[in-house]
């Protein structure tokens, strides 16, 4: 284990891990109740939130990592994480977009140590390279400690339609340009059209920043928005923070980090985008969960294991269950089976993301306990 | 409800239900501690040996009604047929095929009522048209009452490979034809030879006679046999039942009654058979289920109901559950789900007989616990 350069001189390196969203698209794995990040969708016992908290030990000592989470989820991450301490857990009373959830993280923890520097980390993202990855934050704190916002990107590999873009511009240093443009979501042809041209990332949500930038840049777009999650900030520690959630949580506005800090922040030029060449998956649905784990010689990716599992003719499947019942499957390309107490999925692998259509079925027929 | 003419100068009609065998290409819906027969595979709440006994209600009272089945099974019979008598439920020891347990019935039966007519019908068949099945087992006991064992043979409706044949001789009397041939399960040119030359009956093991007829015929081919079932129909309603049966049971020859007296009986000239031409199945496996019930209008079968099942895009697939799940399916044709609290099996229909490998494969990795 390597761990980071911290001297006197440089500010300290603080992990937040973001612990949002249920990720409706894997479906019945993942639920409202019971969201992606908690289950072990990493090829080995770990949850993916364990795995990212794994991931980072490299880079911040337990007493400087911290989960962002809702209030109903704070529980279970506490018995994820034991070693997290925790006031390092940010239980958010309500969900108000992630600009709230990662400005909550930085108004605290700016309070407790003003020179922090701050990653940001979906809780429910694979990473396949600890090493390159280690190497990519490093680079992205230094960068940060200058005073740029920094969002560390992701080299594209294939076409995708699923994820938006950022269009890098002018170099600021060897590998680090600033962020010219960001791109929502593009056609088939313009995401090939990005491949071939080189030049754009995916934004995977990654951001390394000073806290007090990133409070400053918020600050400069969303005053309103600063001040309040100022308050809530120096409060925390103290016996106010009850009272003075009540008085301004509710009033956050509802709005991303991007649209909120980093899409303004490349507007001015404060954004500088570090590229990341390590393999990395956000797990979106069954079809992505396949090609993210390594799978068996017939190409089948079974989890948690295949004790229980008999397949005879099948390829290319991805089966996961959390139930330990018997799983027989016969002749069959391409399927998703995914296997939980209470409801079962059956689809092809291309048809994946219509999982959310399936959900919305249940929905409307009251089947609310199974979402 | 019509009842069946009885008069003074006719012998009494019997129903005897053989419950027996597990139907493990129904697997993981049956089992060797659950039986086929003992599931509602009728499309209604029924289970089959359920609609098979309302189905006999017309022939025989609950008084001259029986069940033949294996001790492990006669618990479960008792309570899914609360009408039928207790002194009616037959339990053998131990497996001794077809001829043993048929034999039981038609020994007991005549010690209680020399005169008795027999007509024998599987705990696990369905039947499409109440009235014509019973109008064709009337007829078949009429034939039966003058001294010949009958055959309820099914006219077939496709070239089926699964099944034996009966090939009809000499009439000897309008619709009634001696069996010239028993024919063992035919390729399928063979099957289709059959079908165009007409004149072949599926064999479905339905079988009429008179109890003293059969167990003359039996003591003609197989007198140990005999001997030993008429010793212990002698002693069933005594205090030496459980003697007997001990002394007796264990020495029972393995036979299939085919073998053991209708083949020699066809060969003799006194077996006849009757055409069965009423819808029928025995429901061998998932495939043939989605053939033998109503289906939905994109002709999907869901049992028990379709309140837990949501389809997207899904056709002629057949869809079981016993347990309640929410179980969504999207975007396939002709699939079997099965699906039980500790086994789900996956399959296109047009493999569901390869069960049985599953069967084999999980008896090897020593699941005996899912057979």
């Amino acid at each position: 284990m390597r761990a980071m350069t911290q001297t006197q001189e440089r500010p300290l390196f603080y992990s937040v891990i973001i612990a949002g969203g249920t990720g409706t698209r894997l479906w019945p794995l993942s639920r409202a109740r019971y969201p992606k990040f908690l289950h072990a969708l990493t090829g080995s016992d770990s949850s993916l939130l364990q795995a990212t908290a794994n991931r980072l030990t490299e880079l911040s000592p337990a007493e400087r990592t911290y989960v962002v989470t809702g209030v109903a989820h704070a529980a279970a991450i506490s018995r994820q994480l034991p070693q997290i301490l925790e006031p390092n857990i940010l239980a958010e009373p309500t969900q108000r977009d992630s600009c709230a959830a990662i400005g909550l993280a930085a108004a605290v923890i700016a309070q407790r140590d003003p020179e922090a520097v701050i990653g940001v980390f979906s809780a429910d993202h694979l990473v396949g390279d600890q090493q390159r990855f280690t190497e990519v934050i490093e680079k992205a704190a230094e960068v940060a400690d200058r005073g740029f916002l920094v969002a560390v990107g992701i080299e594209p590999t294939r076409a995708e339609e699923g994820f938006g873009y950022l269009r890098m511009g002018e170099e600021v240093q060897p590998g680090v340009a600033l962020v010219a443009e960001f791109k929502e979501k593009p056609s088939r042809e313009i995401a090939n059209a990005y491949l071939e041209a080189g030049g754009y990332l995916w934004n995977a949500g990654m951001f390394v920043f000073r806290a007090d930038i990133f409070l400053e840049e918020l600050g400069r777009h969303k005053p309103a928005l600063r001040d309040a999650l100022t308050r809530i900030g120096q409060a925390w520690d103290s016996d106010g923070r009850e009272q003075t959630i009540d008085e301004f949580w509710g009033g956050l506005e509802t709005i991303s980090v991007d649209y909120a800090v980093m899409e303004p922040c490349a507007v001015g030029g404060r954004l500088v985008a570090v590229p990341a060449d390590f393999p990395w998956s956000d797990i979106g649905d069954f079809h992505s969960l396949g090609e993210s784990l390594p799978n068996d010689d017939t190409d089948n990716l079974v989890l948690p294991g295949s004790d229980q599992v008999v397949l005879r003719d099948v390829k290319s499947s991805v089966i996961v269950s959390t139930t330990g019942r018997v799983i027989a499957v016969v002749g069959m390309d391409e399927l998703v089976v995914a296997d939980t107490n209470d409801a079962l999925l059956i689809c092809p692998r291309g048809r994946a993301q219509e999982v959310k259509l399936v959900i919305e079925s249940l929905r409307q027929r009251g089947h609310d306990q199974h979402l």
